[in-house]
């Protein structure tokens, strides 16, 4: 427990620690952290980078329903607040500019890194998504087609595609709602299967911040909404990044 | 819903329903099901077949932590009863000569499907993982070993990918144990982060059956049980397997 449970203390910081942790750490100074607006983040993250692939643009994998509510969200960006989240291949891309509290040794020669839910580079073979955030009510939305790469039962989506796709969509919304970085738990609800190749609909919420803690939810269903395909809630802890030029 | 509540009606046959499904079905008769034991779904499901590739065994990826606790587990295969589960590319393959109670109108044509715990190709890059199953005491060891395309936090395994792990666990566990074959729930608390290329032990139990429904939980640590990586717990649908030739 000694080695990792250090490590743990260090990604924490000094904001707390995880539940059932040994460490005694300082307790949190709401004062001294997470002072950052969502618009500031938003700008912080969801930036284009020209020379760094963005998998959240349609390709010629994505069907019919997949883009014409993909092009429904993307009006949205233009009228009503709603930001297309960039995907990029790991998120060393995401923060860029920016680092985890956190001494990272494992693996830190290699560069073949990719981030879980762009592990299939070929076009609609895995996950197919794009999120969409929400900045003034905090919630997101996620377009995802699962290809056939990510078969459980038969014909269907694995229930951990799914799952790891909302742990996902989880991740990057708690981060841009208020530096929610790590996850502590997550609950998921299976109620019909996905068939591989159709579109699933990820609402998720910010339901509300309490302690360092993010406490999400999802409903994923289909576009028309009369099936429900799983139910999700999850915890982050929130955590702030460090600027790299700070420390260096 | 209609149309995917219909599908899942046939998924789930005469046996029952999901939590919270509308639909109406006949109750539960335990007398005519389920009357597998462990032992003959162990020689239904655990067969080797030659030509079909098995991922689960040793390659030139695996780290001297990963083959070392391979090979003690081998040893109880040959002594106190343990068995070697063998993964293939897609479910299709492990239920050979068996099919769901369902219809499976969607992808029927292509061939391209893969398991999603195994769709990565390239050895050592994604999932590379064995699972050994103890009958008589129905719990299942899952070696575990993320590739650098299964990252979240930069260094680390993505919190999705333990998750879907433990969810392929419990699917193969449950099913070798009494036909469990559909997650109905999964739970997981996460206690410290899992540095990609090395070894996590996932430890699954069986906790109870109980109408239809089988309970098992999931204990994952380093292999010196010094330091816990996450703890799951879940919950699957018994279902009946159809032999293909009664129905053709």
């Amino acid at each position: 427990m000694l080695r990792r449970g250090f490590q743990m203390a260090v990604i924490l910081g000094h904001h707390g620690t995880l539940p059932g942790a040994t460490h005694l750490l300082p307790r949190f100074n709401p004062a001294s952290a997470f002072g950052s607006s969502t618009e500031s983040l938003v700008s912080r993250f969801c930036q284009e980078m020209t020379k760094t692939k963005n998998y959240a643009l349609p390709n010629a994998s994505w069907g019919p329903d997949m883009l014409s509510l993909y092009h429904e969200f993307l009006e949205k960006t233009k009228t009503d607040g709603w930001v297309r989240v960039p995907s990029f291949r790991s998120n060393r891309d995401h923060i860029r500019g920016f680092k985890l509290p956190l001494e990272l040794s494992a693996n830190s020669d290699k560069s073949d890194w990719r981030l879980f839910t762009r592990c299939i580079e070929r076009e609609g073979q895995g996950f197919e998504y794009v999120i969409f955030f929400q900045p003034s009510e905090k919630k997101s939305v996620c377009l995802f087609q699962p290809g056939p790469c990510l078969e459980g039962v038969p014909g269907f989506a694995h229930g951990g595609s799914l799952a790891a796709l909302i742990d996902e969509t989880f991740s990057k919304t708690a981060c841009l709602s208020g530096e929610g970085l790590l996850t502590l738990n997550f609950n998921i609800r299976f109620k019909n299967l996905i068939p591989l190749g159709s579109l699933a609909v990820l609402n998720v919420n910010v339901e509300k911040i309490e302690d360092q803690k993010m406490y999400l939810s999802c409903v994923t269903q289909s576009r028309d909404q009369q099936t429900v395909y799983a139910k999700a809630s999850g915890t982050f802890l929130q955590m702030q990044l460090e600027e790299e030029s700070s420390q260096q």
